[in-house]
């Protein structure tokens, strides 16, 4: 509405000259033409940070999985399906960015058989079962260049979410982790959320996404200029 | 927009005094709080025909699975999450129905296991497979029911249209079954549907989901009144 457009308007350019690649939505892994897994992730947390990341300056490429959410204006939307063509639209343009911010729900595994053809119930078989393979790791893989850009995970934890997400904070060698109660937030539009570095744990705050992405990117650019980066 | 809402109110009252439940979307199962199974179905084609029935002066009730879509104007709206709820939603409501109109792309498979947490990649496990066990079918179910509406099927066919789509509709034992070939058409505004009944199987045509629906609708008000139901 007129009074958010303002308050965006007003926002700090704390990102200006910066190139920030955002991810964000579920993927979907292809059992054949018309089913597949996936996940609960309705994309708002990463596109409300890509366009908090806009707001405050930054040219921004969004790369995301299925949603039916509008790009926000002014962000570069890229639109994949599958983890995989995650992982190759974003190490085609990661060399560009500055910041990687990792809040797309990537599937770890997918398909071992990718049927071309709608598989149908056959009388009188048993039930199958799906057999699975890993798929590559976005964000560890981002973190673990030569030349990194400043990355951001996000961690959806069921349970247990401080031991989980700090753990997960080393496992991707990343210098910042974001914490939040998945299954509560999955489609909401407010979220709570909890930042995880080297230094330990603090909550960024709880409510509305936009407001909470906001606060993300100022820390992600405190972060960026005490670092000189 | 304008025009089509002034088309929409001299559709003629060819279902003035009917119930009409109808299906829509994908459905979702759950491998725990996360992840899932689903399809591709983006609802849109149920969704017209909830809104066409409407225009037509039915009642019309449409238990949904998980999709973006606003609820057509004037319809109730039940959602549903996985197949079973859908089962049971429908059986809940099928008595109040003359008309039951099945378009929702139902998993034929749920995983047999639903973990309570999120499953976490186990380093150095091997990859995991998902064990599945049938769904109830709704669309038999209710054909099957001693007094049951008047049924009518949807096939998304990836080959074979034809074949495949004759089969079902004696499989199911349903007087109406519409085919379409489903990779091409999910998620698009428009469609190509044929009409598989007892005499045989003829076109309806292509172009606008909610066209095509109003068709499908003329096409099923015939039938009542030829059968006097």
């Amino acid at each position: 509405d007129l009074l958010q457009d303002i308050v965006a308007a007003f926002q700090p350019r704390l990102l200006a000259g910066r190139t920030v690649l955002v991810t964000a939505g579920p993927t979907f892994e292809a059992i054949d033409p018309v089913r597949g897994l996936t996940n609960r992730s309705s994309g708002k947390m990463g596109y409300a940070v890509a366009r908090a990341a806009r707001e405050a300056g930054a040219e921004v490429v969004l790369v995301s999985g299925p949603t039916a959410l509008p790009a926000p204006h002014g962000v570069q939307r890229i639109d994949v399906v599958s983890a995989q063509e995650m992982f190759d639209a974003v190490m085609a343009r990661v060399g560009a960015a500055q910041i990687f911010i990792a809040t797309a729900a990537v599937a770890d595994w997918r398909p071992v058989h990718v049927h071309a053809q709608k598989q149908k119930k056959q009388e009188g078989e048993g039930a199958p079962a799906i057999a699975l393979q890993p798929n590559p790791d976005i964000l560890a893989t981002v973190a673990a260049l030569p030349q990194p850009p400043f990355c951001v995970g996000f961690a959806a934890e069921s349970e247990n979410l401080a031991e989980n997400a700090a753990a997960k904070r080393l496992r991707k060698n990343v210098p910042l982790l974001v914490g939040n109660l998945g299954p509560d937030t999955f489609g909401r539009d407010d979220n709570r959320l909890e930042l995880f570095d080297a230094a330990g744990h603090h909550p960024l705050g709880s409510g509305d996404k936009l407001v909470l992405a906001r606060k993300l990117v100022a820390e992600i650019a405190a972060r960026l200029d005490r670092s000189g980066g």
